[in-house]
């Protein structure tokens, strides 16, 4: 992506300011079941417009296009999957993550990305009610939705990071749980694991199906509501709060610690989940620019670094914590002591 | 952009999916004046704000944001502009092309990507009238004006490849002018050479005010219209095709390349810019990738490879066709023999 040494190039210019193509071809390549199609046996551009009822010339444009994104490659005029490409974007992989779109490209996001220039004027999202994170946004039931094929690995991760025995009893709280996948990930780790899930009521019925599926139910309860204003109840071994502080400020966010301090039991420890910068907030590039995403959808959420982390626990009275990588995710965990 | 080997990663897809910001603040940063503001040395987020008229912590995010993409680069908190940005970016550089988002980023192009899959099944642009190229469109005034400083370097480097002594009397027709900075780049290069813009009226405006800046308006003159309807006249030495036949069928192109053909004077030569991409569709990968700019806002065009471009000047009656690089530009010169 960058210009040959001494010589000096647009180039740079022109490809990010079409980048947007880029998110539109991958859109319209999963609405068209593309990946799915290849994964099927189809390999020709003719064979691949046919399955998708598309035109050739389209599909032939299209394809070239996603070996040129690194989605696809290309042997004469058969296309096939990479690894990558098979696995999450042919819609009968289990891992498939083609449903993230619905979220992660709904209008509800991407239009927080128009006139950006107002958002940098102000400093937060430009949309209605503090953007994404305006009460009962219906926004949460696509993102349970669609994201938790994303969330699965990472859950898992979390869940043996957090719980490697497996083998005491764990009474856990699954702040603005989503899709539920990181609480269900310690209930299926840990028979002996119990899960309180919190969450708007709409959501958490994208929830309690995925306890039901995980055979979970009877360990599984919910609390409908805002983290901000339910009762947590107490007693808590583990408080879960995954993708959820880069919402707001440190402020806001001190405040949601205290109140999980208390609720948490003598020895129990906040699990934090999130996009953390290095302290240069350029680094590594994909945690670090998830800020962008923050400053377009919230009012005034962040990627914030471990530092800022480690502050705003302390200040709510935690002991100390610790910071953890998570590969393959581009995600960390901060595990904070009561 | 591509995942560890052998570690299945949903990385890329979240990376495309999410490009779309790339753009959208790229694009906000030119609105701003980021560059220039940087320029002028300004380099904490709270000077660049100041002189922005926007937030600290917006700037901020959008400053990192710009690291990570690679128009600037940091030090502590200090940001600086890459020798890229700076003669591109900074408003106060002469090869400023900030300008370009007008058309390049404009809704008359943008939105000829939303609903691509719908592009995809037609084949074609699903804009009204062929997209970009309807008479008249008025995105071609945005484009000669907006265009010209990305253009101004290919310019001359076309004009000494084709005209390279100099010292001969040159009649040169620039078909679909635009800015007309191919011509005029002729002209300035050798004072024998004499130039005709054709392109619609509008248009041609932008091509005047560049021949009066370059002074050479006495050998300088139009033709407004269509180039498919115009009369051409006889008697060229070069037929300017300057990123013109991509927007049209191979048909078409032969069509008009045997009006071409007739205008040039025995021994004369078409000239041809384009993006051509090898046999493989999908490589060069810039030059590749736009054919999805053609199938997203024209009805028929694509990116041609050379035997492509070889065979519709063959038709056309021209007795051979040589490709040319064109560094560091990622366009390429077909020189086609009367």
């Amino acid at each position: 992506m960058t210009s040959p040494a001494q010589q000096p190039s647009p180039q740079l210019f022109f490809q990010t300011i079409n980048a947007y193509q880029r998110s539109e071809a991958l859109k319209a390549a999963i609405e068209l079941e593309v990946f799915t199609a290849i994964g099927e046996g189809n390999s020709t551009a003719a064979d691949i417009a046919k399955r998708c009822n598309a035109s050739e010339r389209g599909i032939r444009i299209l394809c070239d296009f996603l070996c040129i994104m690194g989605f696809l490659t290309k042997d004469g005029d058969r296309y096939s999957l990479t690894p990558d490409s098979a696995m999450f974007l042919d819609s009968r992989s289990p891992a498939y993550l083609g449903g993230a779109i619905e979220f992660i490209a709904s209008s509800d996001l991407t239009d927080a990305f128009k006139n950006f220039a107002d958002a940098v004027r102000k400093g937060g999202t430009t949309r209605p009610d503090g953007g994404t994170v305006a009460p009962e946004n219906p926004i949460w039931v696509k993102f349970a939705r669609g994201m938790a094929p994303m969330m699965a690995l990472p859950a898992q991760l979390v869940a043996k990071l957090v719980d490697p025995s497996a083998d005491k009893k764990l009474k856990i709280l699954d702040v603005a749980a989503g899709h539920g996948l990181y609480g269900l990930a310690f209930a299926k780790n840990n028979p002996q694991a119990s899960v309180v899930a919190l969450d708007w009521p709409r959501v958490l019925d994208v929830a309690r199906e995925n306890a039901a599926n995980a055979g979970v139910t009877d360990r599984y309860s919910t609390i409908e509501g805002s983290a901000f204003e339910a009762d947590f109840g107490t007693g808590y071994d583990v408080i879960l709060l995954t993708n959820f502080l880069h919402h707001f400020d440190p402020p806001t966010n001190e405040t949601l610690l205290r109140k999980v301090h208390a609720a948490l039991a003598d020895g129990g420890r906040a699990v934090t989940l999130e996009f953390v910068p290095n302290e240069d907030r350029i680094s590594p590039p994909d945690a670090a620019a998830f800020s962008v995403m923050m400053l377009g959808s919230t009012t005034s959420g962040d990627a914030y670094t471990f530092p800022e982390l480690d502050r705003m626990f302390a200040n709510a009275g935690f002991s100390h914590s610790e910071l953890h990588q998570l590969p393959p995710t581009i995600e960390q965990v901060v595990i904070s002591q009561k």
